[in-house]
């Protein structure tokens, strides 16, 4: 199948004048979503593979993924092997995609891409390498993809534009029309006529407006150009609903205007059009630098005006102003995580229940089980991820989820059970994982790799550290216990989170990788705090909590407050308080390998958990619950 | 003066065609230099400002520097502040160069700059932001610096071409006919038909010759163009003294042709023409990054080719292998350090028999005595950089040197006394930190900032981590301890150092700041491990060793090496070994607030400081040296 796919692409490739000699099919959708909708899932169809990460090119000869090591056996199983090669991106020797083209591809050779599938910091480097070799890079407007699918008689679904609902202000903090001032207030110091937002968390934020158009995700398909006056949304077939403008115009958005979602290129060279036209003066756009290719060109006009305007690139102010979160915000996320809180707690001491009754509990029914207990609780919205319940090995397995089909792994008694899972909320969106040995019985090396993660985790979650370095400089503090001993994991600390939005939000997070727009560490922060370590085909082990960053002084509430002696010399002084309340499994810590700090940090943690969820247990008769937690809260002591 | 300076630059700009409407004048000379010879100090002879970083930029009604935190007290010291203004770039307010240009400017303007004075990532940014308000940056092959102090009679002194002097193999490990060979490996796996060095440190590395051009780095004013078979050197007159040419053939170099250092540009024109008319297919030069604009543009053929030959800008191969040292170089600093460590011991106890008796030492006395001790050692060719001897409140300016001029400070007794200093000997370059107080009897407060300072530099020196990650992520673990109580420094925590070469080498480095070509650590770098902190107008306190990253497992030798457990899933495990050898006073150690760990890390140090030297002294009959060494290095111990 995936070659009469291929052949059919071949040939469209052939029918374009000119003739492409090669054409490049991101993951990405028109609005760099890291999860994608199926109606843009194009690399998956032409290639079968379903990797969250991967950019596929196709030549007349040749098929091939690049894609990272999190997927290299993924791809072997899902993919046509005698069609398709792949390219192992995280192998020193395996030649960058740019590469790849300028040593396969002649001079006068064209390669297509859908300009709205790349953001324009990709295309620069492919088009740079290909003018080298006097090739060229071209946008085609149409997807070729899409046009295959259609020939072939299996259409791309179509996109949703599912019913938005706004937010309230209760929840939010902020109207809209704050919003949107405070963005023309930016706008005003960088002299930009417009504001074009692309990302679709971005927007959702901006306007309070949640949807449910991507799973997990609660956005919705749209762009919104902010202007000095007016306001413009492009969304569905432009009608904005009463509901949508009530609301806005209650947060005080007057002048909103709804144009079709489909529009929004000819939109933006209209609107470049016409401010080059306004006769007075120079015109700046500012998009964010993840906008992609197609819109890049768009706004500045590049194709309709001879003098285009000037674009500012950057990342958007909107990131950095949901990445602070309000106060309302806060006290929601707090809030949350002690109803989340609950829900986990509830689900341990069920599942070990079931399992201590010799009950077989699958994977995939935990889970169910899991979403049962969150949907108890008030404003929950749904899971804000695909649930991680990786029991023995599985645990291992990085980007691991449970498959609903064939054959069904149970959690063993005598196996380590890694629990990664997450809700959204009205009020704030959680992230948690905790791994249990369901038979309280670890191997002495289990324990041994709990603990030194654990370690890892509170060596993060006690840091002091000035305000304003980059999340990057924290993450060795994450790996240093486990680095003693030869031990290490493949994937960053830590991640921004949403709120009430996507569970991974940059430009900020803790890891080795550069994150170059992370305009350093401010008070009011959500980040999460997940050092690992996975032993393939054995375990895995991974606690995560999400964070909140906190400015500290003498007088603060924090075990390391009383010592502080500076506030590094005027730039203030960091550090955590953790939003997560389920405790850590008292069996599988070795207390001999912790420092007296480490032991009462530990101990002090799981008082604040049933101080703080047993009088919630209590009122609601959940005694059987609350007994299991006091028992798994006793503090931890050395021998 | 400085008035009169400007006044005649800013005639010579309005006499250019087309005028310029601003001259920028960059510290560096044409190779990128750290240490800049007076016969470049053009922006320090322009503005008065001593710095060591700093970009100048005169307009026909202002003068500005750009320059960072560490030199705004100076500057205001040294500046004619009714000409210049100090344009404090780590402020955040503080517009870029690049930015201000663009918004004090108008269409049409012309910006000169000497492209010698510029590598291409520099220039590239402030031509992109003048294209867009329509001006532009033009490259003026003449320095107008130096045509000004031509006319005003005070021309720039005549650069130096003093001999060169070859080292032996039995100093540097390779030859340069095995050096060049390897380059050529590299070349011909990018096609390269040449590779052009413009560093010095480079050459002086690929050759084995050493030069005395510049003060403390033992580097000679030179360009060298590698090609498939020859070799040509760019310096002096051309003419290559026999000492050179037959030390080259000895090593396995023939055909090596002089030419003057002045025709540089002539001739990277000259070979680009002949490639591009040698009619056998595309050809490609491989400069550094940090090749200066005129370079870049010469070597392209820019200037007189229609299709200017291709280039490759990226870190130059000589830097990557000069930063992992040989087995060789590495005996040899393992040995000068044993060398410095005598030189340095015997200079403490003299320091404290002095202080002890009612002497009046000052810090440039102090400095002069320590390079007394220094020169007994073999193989000592002088100061790796000015010493910096800081007393008292001296010791918390960073970059403090000692005047020779005017009033001298007098080292106190009850005052902590700073003292970074260096050698280079044929064998290696040493670098290294030591403070103390001089009657033993520091403050509650100093006592525990010097063992926090401690405790990070153990943190760092008893490290484990993955083979290839960056420096930078070792960083944070220098700072922990004083992070904890709201302490830190304002500098990095470690840099490359070079084999009798510059005492800074790139590209790796352990710092917050990103170290782009950093190709990650691996066995065999040396980098310096210097935490620190001051208190302004009171002290300053930094610990400064040379380590030498090693690869450990479970049977080396190294404190950490029995527990290890894995080795990062075959990517390997790196540590340190510490190549300095002078011992850290006890007197200023709270072993109460050092883990069990750290107190007999420093235990283990001070004894091996003990058994490497004690030898040496007995054998020279420097007793007096011995005893005090002796009582240095008891055990410490908690109460």
């Amino acid at each position: 199948m995936s070659l009469q796919r291929l052949q059919a692409l071949r040939a469209l490739m052939s029918s374009q004048r000119p003739v492409l000699a090669a054409y490049i099919i991101p993951t990405a959708d028109a609005h760099n979503s890291e999860y994608i909708d199926a109606a843009d899932a194009r690399r998956e169809w032409i290639s079968a593979f379903t990797g969250s990460a991967g950019t596929a090119v196709v030549t007349s000869s040749q098929a091939l993924v690049w894609t990272d090591g999190r997927y290299y056996t993924q791809f072997e199983r899902e993919v046509d092997l005698s069609a398709w090669t792949l390219m192992k991106q995280t192998l020193p020797d395996t030649p960058t995609l740019e590469k790849w083209l300028a040593s396969n591809l002649k001079d006068g050779d064209v390669v297509g891409v859908d300009p709205q599938t790349m953001t324009r910091d990709e295309w620069t480097p492919i088009q740079t390498a290909l003018k080298k070799i006097s090739a060229q890079l071209v946008p085609i407007s149409n997807n070729l993809v899409d046009d295959v699918r259609i020939e072939l008689g299996d259409p791309a679904p179509k996109r949703s534009h599912n019913e938005l609902a706004p937010l309230h202000v209760r929840y939010t903090g902020r109207t809209a029309g704050e919003k949107i001032a405070e963005l023309r207030r930016k706008m005003a110091e960088k002299k930009a006529s417009a504001l074009v937002l692309t990302a679709l968390d971005d927007i959702a934020y901006t306007l309070n407006l949640r949807g449910s158009d991507i799973e997990y995700n609660p956005v919705f398909f749209s762009y919104l150009i902010v202007m000095e006056t007016n306001v413009v949304l492009y969304w569905g077939d432009g009608q904005l609903p009463p509901s949508v403008t009530d609301h806005l115009r209650e947060e005080g958005v007057d002048s909103v205007e709804g144009k079709p979602y489909g529009d929004i290129l000819e939109g933006l060279k209209e609107m470049a059009r016409e401010l080059s036209e306004s006769g007075d003066g120079r015109h700046v756009i500012w998009l964010s630098n993840d906008a992609n290719e197609a819109i890049h060109r768009a706004a500045s006009g590049s194709d309709v005006l001879k003098r285009p305007i000037d674009l500012i690139s950057e990342v958007s102010p909107v990131k950095l102003a949901k990445l602070v979160k309000n106060e309302i915000e806060l006290q929601g996320f707090r809030n949350c995580h002690i109803k989340d809180g609950i829900a986990v707690v509830r689900f341990f001491r069920w599942l070990h229940d079931q399992i201590d009754s010799g009950e077989q509990i699958t994977e995939v029914q935990a889970s169910d089980k899991l979403l049962e207990f969150r949907r108890d609780e008030k404003d929950f919205m749904g899971p804000s991820f695909g649930t991680i319940a990786g029991s023995g090995a599985n645990g291992a397995i990085i980007h691991y989820s449970p498959d609903r089909e064939g054959q069904q792994t149970v959690i063993e008694r005598d196996h380590m059970f890694l629990l990664d899972s997450g809700g959204q909320y009205r009020d704030g969106t959680t992230d948690i994982t905790r791994t249990r040995h369901m038979s309280g019985n670890p191997t002495a090396e289990q324990k041994d790799a709990f603990t030194r993660v654990l370690k890892g985790q509170i060596m993060i979650g006690s840091a002091l550290f000035p305000k304003g370095v980059k999340g990057n400089v924290l993450d060795s503090f994450a790996r240093h216990a486990l680095w003693e001993v030869g031990l290490d994991y493949g994937h960053g600390t830590g991640h921004g989170v949403g709120h009430y939005l996507n569970v991974h939000e940059g430009p900020s997070g803790v890891s080795w990788r550069p994150y170059p727009d992370d305009p350093g560490l401010n008070v009011g922060q959500i980040l999460s705090n997940e050092p690992g370590f996975y032993k393939v085909g054995e375990y895995g082990i991974r606690h995560e909590d999400l964070i909140e960053i906190v400015a500290v002084d003498k007088g603060s509430d924090h075990p390391k407050a009383k010592n502080l002696r500076g506030d590094y010399d005027g730039r203030g002084v960091l550090g955590f308080s953790t939003l997560t309340l389920v405790p850590n499994q008292r069996e599988c810590i070795d207390a001999e390998i912790m420092t007296d700090f480490e032991i009462s940090y530990v101990n002090a943690y799981h008082r604040r958990v049933l101080d703080t969820l047993s009088p919630i247990l209590k009122e609601r008769g959940l005694l059987k619950d609350l007994e299991w937690l006091e028992g798994q809260c006793i503090p931890i002591t050395r021998k």
